[in-house]
């Protein structure tokens, strides 16, 4: 925007919310015209809800979750099975298996992937606590290995597998395969193979 | 996202962020753990910003325009050229006309359009106020009507037009022609045919 036009605040909140993921700096001016409309509605209540999680948010020191507690919520639910841990590489990566509600288990966030070429080794990564964790023997039986299926993901996957080497739990990984609604077509071979290979019986 | 995953804080996080212009309910998920992540850098600033301009930001009583001052910056730029006003719909109207940098004048803002289907008539526009500035005779001698090419837009122009009958202004409207940079193949016939009546001399 030309210099002038607006006052500082409205600058600042332009710029700060073109910093937002999925705002770039034309939907960051659009939706701060919206804001400054919704005064009462958005803005306001938006201030505040942003202040409450700057000073509650904190991470989970046993999984590496975000949360306003520590312990996590998920860590701390007694309905939930201790049984099963689910490693994931983010917490974004925890969210979508909780929308899918397919298990009611544990998780442990590493944080990344292992990758040299950034300087990422297994000490930038929550591994030493996963290890930690299992070593504890506090009800684990099943290590379900669930980062993405890249090769920083399966070399993360490797090197854990080799961590929890003598430990007494199983450690599966997350099955390859077609998407649902996929289109043939569109899958790389690598999956269609995989697909194929873990052929099931109608 | 499944219940009892976040705290309360981080839940309403991510319903007010998805309330934003751009923003989804999956990129507010998105949006909500990146700013969690950059608690220090983005997160706190941005809490600050909106509080900022909640607390600042006010709608200017000459020409519609929201600032943290008022009579906002514009209006009280003595830079600006008091000749001239452009009429537009919406405050991001100015805000690209600004960007464009063409004029140095000032704006009206008139916060919508005339719109009988909607309730929308001329009591809910800045009409009066627009009719009472140009009757003070405080300087204006083109009034520029920049609303939208649109139906509702140009029945607005309209009765802006009237209501300024007998005032000792120019009214004029932009221009109709091809965008820069816009094939002719994707425009309609209205477009063109205003493009070719207007044709300039090479
Ligand atoms: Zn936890
Ligand atoms: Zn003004």
């Amino acid at each position: 925007m030309a210099k002038n036009v607006a006052g500082p605040e409205i600058e600042r909140l332009i710029q700060l919310l073109a910093r937002v993921p999925g705002l770039g700096p034309r939907s960051a001016r659009r939706a701060a015209l919206h804001l400054i409309k919704k005064k009462e509605q958005v803005l306001g209540p938006l201030a505040e809800a942003l202040a409450a999680a700057r000073d509650s948010v904190t991470v989970c020191s046993t999984c590496g979750n975000v949360d306003t507690r520590d312990p996590c919520t998920i860590c701390t639910d007694p309905r939930r099975d201790n049984g099963t841990i689910i490693i994931v590489e983010d917490v974004s990566d925890l969210w979508a298996l909780e929308r899918a509600s397919a298990m009611n288990c544990l998780y442990h966030v590493l944080g990344g992937t292992l990758s040299p070429l950034d300087g990422i080794g297994p000490d930038d990564l929550n591994i030493k606590s996963l290890v930690e964790r299992i070593s504890a023997g506090d009800g684990a039986k099943e290590i379900i290995i669930a980062v993405n299926a890249t090769v920083e993901g399966q070399t993360t996957a490797h090197y854990i597998t080799d961590q929890l080497d003598g430990l007494d739990v199983t450690i599966t990984r997350l099955a390859h395969g077609v998407p649902v609604g996929g289109e043939l077509d569109y899958l790389d071979e690598g999956t269609l193979t995989a697909a194929l290979r873990s052929r099931t019986t109608l």
